[in-house]
């Protein structure tokens, strides 16, 4: 039986769009397991209750129900033991988080300020309105003054990113030879921007860019054949 | 006998302050090596020539030498494999990777531009013009400066570790349970503008703060025995 993964959805059930469920899905696909995905919306609080919380991603794996992505690649990493390694061991995964923390306070706001409008274009009717309020709220301001200026701001973005840039003159991947869950962190939070908006974050000639494309291509194309607007 | 390291010192030979050679100094530690120190200036360029390049941290090891902080951890890991591992395996060393180039890249550049001008403080006479001269090259412009508006601009730095606040919710230290080499990265990060500056950095509230009081402790207070300004 495929493990249920609930993803957050655009008003097309197609798009897909949110990095913490492709983190969830990469890890998937690196530990070989089938998955049935279920779109699901901002506002669909009740159809992931029964996990106890209202955010996804949201694993259920027979009787097993798992939310947020970083217990989830945790989840998979001990009962599926016997498959590729997520993390490489204890110091691995202690290592890992600090990625995962730098991806989030980090990579994550910086990329919001730059395209959090284009998201609002990407909902459904549904969760238009919740989407505007709750970010506006958080940022303090209207999305649309959020994202001004990101033509001149992205640099600082980009700028942010010279830690992987070290990296990848030393090894292909942040796992190392392979990629890890270290690089699905990463990509998960690329694949956010990438599929909500048009917006360029990565010049052609970054080799943080040829990094992503060779992720893009992993799993036989996961992120790459993603829906993208 | 001991190895012997090649440490960058002020103009009080006991006042060592490069937070590459500290990430040396600790990793030998954590190893249960014995080490000798050997200060070295700027200018001491013929000093370390044996070495092949310029810049310290230099170990000698018997008939091996080896120079840069990175390389000398590996060293250590391959040679003494038998003793308390720095990265924990091939995975913890790739992320380690991104820890050592996320302080290099964002963490170091922020620091120097809040202390860079107390450098010129402590070190030795020869060194001075040199320091001046390459920084401000560097810098394209005085070290007063570039330090100018300090008080204002730590907050910046301040939130640039984020990242480390996020992990420390989770886990003791960067390592997991116990400290290894992705500590002493950030702790030697620490150490620099420790020794060459009384300017506050941390706020004692900080929960980095208090990771960095125990790692002060570590070895025999190895970082809180050293000699400051």
């Amino acid at each position: 039986m495929p493990i249920t993964l609930y993803e957050l959805a655009g008003a097309d059930p197609d798009l897909r769009f949110s990095p913490y469920c492709w983190r969830a899905r990469l890890a998937l696909a690196h530990k070989g397991l089938a998955v049935e995905g279920v779109p699901w919306h901002f506002t669909e609080k009740e159809k992931i209750a029964f996990s106890g919380q209202g955010r996804v991603p949201v694993i259920v794996d027979g009787a097993k129900v798992v939310a947020d992505s970083w217990a989830i690649a945790d989840y998979l990493e001990e009962a599926y033991a016997d498959r590729p390694s997520l993390f490489g061991g204890p110091a691995g995964r202690a290592h890992a988080r600090f990625i995962n923390a730098w991806a989030d306070t980090i990579v994550q706001p910086g990329t919001g300020r730059l395209v959090v409008r284009d998201i609002l274009d990407v909902v459904c009717p549904e969760d238009q309105h919740y989407f505007r309020h709750s970010r506006e709220q958080a940022y303090g301001m209207p999305l649309e003054d959020v994202v001004a200026g990101r033509e001149e701001r992205v640099e600082a973005w980009r700028s942010a990113l010279a830690p992987v840039r070290t990296v990848l003159r030393h090894q292909d991947w942040l796992g190392g030879e392979a990629p890890d869950y270290a690089d699905y962190i990463l990509l998960g939070s690329l694949q956010w921007p990438r599929c909500v908006s048009r917006f360029v974050l990565l010049e052609a000639d970054d080799p943080v860019a040829d990094w992503r494309q060779r992720g893009l291509e992993l799993f036989d194309g996961l992120l790459a054949k993603a829906k993208t607007v």
